[in-house]
């Protein structure tokens, strides 16, 4: 039954953190082994924001944002909420006021299956968020549901403590354990991408950096 | 049968119009009940457009904008023009031509259950608009519709001459006779909101303020 | 069976296809009898961009970007790449990297019925994109798919060769050999616009310049 | 506020609501002028139903059924549930054990803007449902809402006590006070469309039995 | 500009066309090199119908069925009328009244990426629909639009005369050129599916019947 | 990276499976919190199909079904399979040959997060499919996927061994481990459901049963 919040949950290092922010959602999906995407329905309320931070977790039912309140108290500088409703919602559970509330923890900003509003005050304060939809239906305070336990968000398992990567291509959850491993493959995938961006803007064709030709080929392709 | 045009529509007061502008779609449809807005798939084509105006409705088949022209000849300044389809479609009922004219006659901007089209001429032209698609698709003007008759647009009912608020947030509809009504509950409620959100700022809970922690643990929520 | 690459395709004249651009995508839409326009899913990654190249066309398997590197190598300085997925996919088949090597070749933008991702780097160098999602998920080099064949791309018939038109009201294709007719009957309706944008403005009614009152009486109109 | 119950409210004669039934979707909604429809979205759970009957309208907020029970009281016999969220919303309001206390009350269906669950056995009870969406997700009873009160289903505005009508093609609300008269238009148009069958079975072009050539040629239609 | 009716349009062979649609929509889809499928919207009014015909195309504006008037007079016996809205559209554009037509002139079924009604009595006349929605929505008869022109209708390019082939899978489309062809094809492939499918039947693994398992490995399938 | 197949999984116990399977997806996605419901999106290709077996789960790229002749080796009588690609796909997986060889091994259907095709001859061998999309497109096989790996379908995490329970309702499912009790929870609930049915059926009020009048009464609802 619904009902329960963790109080302790284990981060990834802080520098781990914003390394990952650093090299954006492509590259950490890709260095990850291409896992770990939310549904492509999540999309920023403004442009060009691009965070790392340990997800606090939050399970609530459909246009009930009770729980976004105690979840505010179990945040801690850096972390990033991260709400999946128990049903499809698209209502707003998440405004001004609240953001008022996650900022003066230190939260970094919200990802959410679901609606929010006042996005251009969120925008104004610079909090940023990625919803479902932009939403201003009003929720209630009537049911409980749960706090830093493992949820599915936008088709994403995600367990507190994860660290939720977001930019302007979407939202990316790397396992809290896993995070270091992925820092450093990633970057040395952007190290790797430099050499090949170089030969790239000088006009060499991808074919031949990557030696593709033969194998095309031996594929069957045909050039008429 | 279609092809009513109703001249003569009753408005709401000017400033109260302005008033329930300045609180915006999350304030005004909390203060009114948690009602009255429309569905979420209207979004603006340009952000921080906020606005205030009274309905000029349009029912109109799909595909036919041949009422758009009836209906702005029913315009007065500070209108807003609403549009419904008799069944869904997205095609661009409205381009830079229309709005020319609606702006000649004092629209502040026009809500559309369909599409719209000269997006880039319209954000030039200051001329908001919230539409359920971008769709450079052409009508025709073959078959007649109504102006000014109550429609459902978005899944919300609106009566000729009720108020539109529109901004970031989406649409809402407050019914013309609780007009002021609905302005004075919005203002108490942003007063209201003031206080509580230096109160967040400066760290204190929404748990606390709103003394939320005994009616949770008297619901079953545990910490663990 | 897969596998094709057409080397040489015809193009339209360059003056015309800059012409074209200038026109924007309602009116060239407009002229050549409302027909061309790609679906509304397609949507620009940043504001403002308005383009017209000769399409280069990709049909690719879903989750498979290979022939996106092969399509490339028969870029012509002013081509624009138009890729279609042999079945609905929103995968983020193209990103910085391979811009960057388009944008090397003279590439003036991509169109794509599916994803795109690194869209921060994309709109930073100016290259601008229509697609169904953006999505950061990876993709596979592993099975052909054709280039420069016939596709239907987010609904529309595109021959390689093809003028794609593109802006912020999203997609048209004008078949290669009605470009320069198209264009005539594009200028001539953007004239012709001119003069009625002045008056509309000035407050003269489309109901009175477009001659329209008789006509809505005889269809039984009535103002009441 | 939420939270009203209006207990009594007029319906339409039983005799004009099963006139209403026998002509089904169609008929009706062309006999009141095209107008009435739900969207299409709502779906029958199986085939073949036809019914009518005076609505008594539930509106209850996302994934809360408790309404559903208050509004079981307020039937009469040959009354139909309709049932709108007030927001978007895909849950299980209503099963078996909501289906039997219904038929209890002679209540002949359900059309809900939402969703359904024990539908197996709705189906061998012989008690018809058209809805959004078939999902077993559970609902709480924890808030109000109200019943018989006007609401907007699916895109359709409908007042305590109109007739429903639905079968195999949708739903369709008929005004009360319209019913008898649309009953009537309804049976003419019927009649109309027995002759018209038969010519139409017989060969004969519906070109030629509503007249078309003439007007088609002259509108500019051209064989080749 | 639309308007144009083709009369004679030619026709592919008709043991052709009914052994492609004994074959069925996969079968002819695998047998084309995996093309032709229309989209996965279309759906069948009734299961198990399974037919095969001669295309006589339709474009249509939104929320207008005249043009289905003029193409019935354009039937064979075979026939199978097609129908794509010049923009998206969901609207009823054709009934019982039209099928009585259709049927009488040997129409063997509809499809169209729009809506449908009367589906029950379309049902009880064997007549198979396959259609975006079902729709009770009526249309007007006011704007031309063509008959036996190159249509895309749900994805697919479609020139009359060319093979429609659908059944409970959906539909898929043969150039008309290539149909004896195709057939054969498809012929082939079952006959090699009966051999396959009897030694799946018995327990042989399709990793043995297809000698996947090198191949696997090789690619690097691990097992555990 | 993708690649590996676990070939020992436990499952639960057979009886306790084949006890779930008679309560029903809505009873068990009850009896367990309400959890464990997979997307409405998923519907079965058939009516009247319940079933409930051990979970065999892949883990596809999209368009290439390679991984399900994998699977189909790792399958035990009374296994379902269940299969989420990697990115949201339509493409049909499977089809009448592999479900052949899946019976041939004693599985009991399939749920699967994108298409199917052959759903006549599946509805003829009996083999229940509930998928998001029926669609006949064919599929490759060149990449590697994962079989029994812990798996995200449709929303849900399922683990390889987890019991699967699907009907007409959609699909549900218990972590292995706790199988047996959500077996008990199920029966008491089915079991205190048979004596409110029978109130209900004589017509005694939920409103009465459940004892809410005073509940109702003291959060404001009110009657008039």
């Amino acid at each position: 039954m619904a009902g329960r919040v963790i109080r302790n949950i284990e981060r990834a290092d802080g520098a781990v953190i914003d390394g990952l922010a650093a090299l954006g959602v492509a590259t950490v999906h890709e260095a990850q082994g291409r896992t770990g995407l939310l549904a492509s329905r999540l999309r920023p309320i403004y442009p060009s924001a691009r965070i790392a931070g340990s997800a606090v977790t939050i399970s609530a039912p459909p246009g009930d944002n009770w729980m976004v309140h105690v979840a505010i108290e179990q945040l801690a500088p850096g972390d990033i909420l991260v709400l999946a409703p128990t049903s499809p919602c698209e209502d707003g559970y998440f405004g001004d006021l609240l953001a008022t509330s996650a900022i003066a923890r230190g939260c970094r900003g919200l990802v959410i299956d679901a609606g929010v509003r006042d996005v251009r005050d969120l925008t104004d304060m610079g909090f940023p968020v990625w919803s479902k939809a932009v939403f201003a239906q009003g929720t209630v305070k009537a049911t409980l549901g749960d706090v830093n336990v493992p949820i599915i968000c936008a088709g994403a398992a995600i367990t507190p403590g994860d660290v939720i990567v977001a930019d302007d291509d979407g939202v990316c959850v790397v396992p809290r354990a896993r995070a270091a491993t992925v820092l450093e493959a990633g970057r040395r995938r952007e190290a790797n991408e430099d050499d090949k961006r170089e030969k790239l803007a000088s006009g060499t064709l991808g074919l031949d950096i990557y030696d593709m030709r033969g194998k095309l080929s031996a594929m069957g392709l045909r050039y008429e």
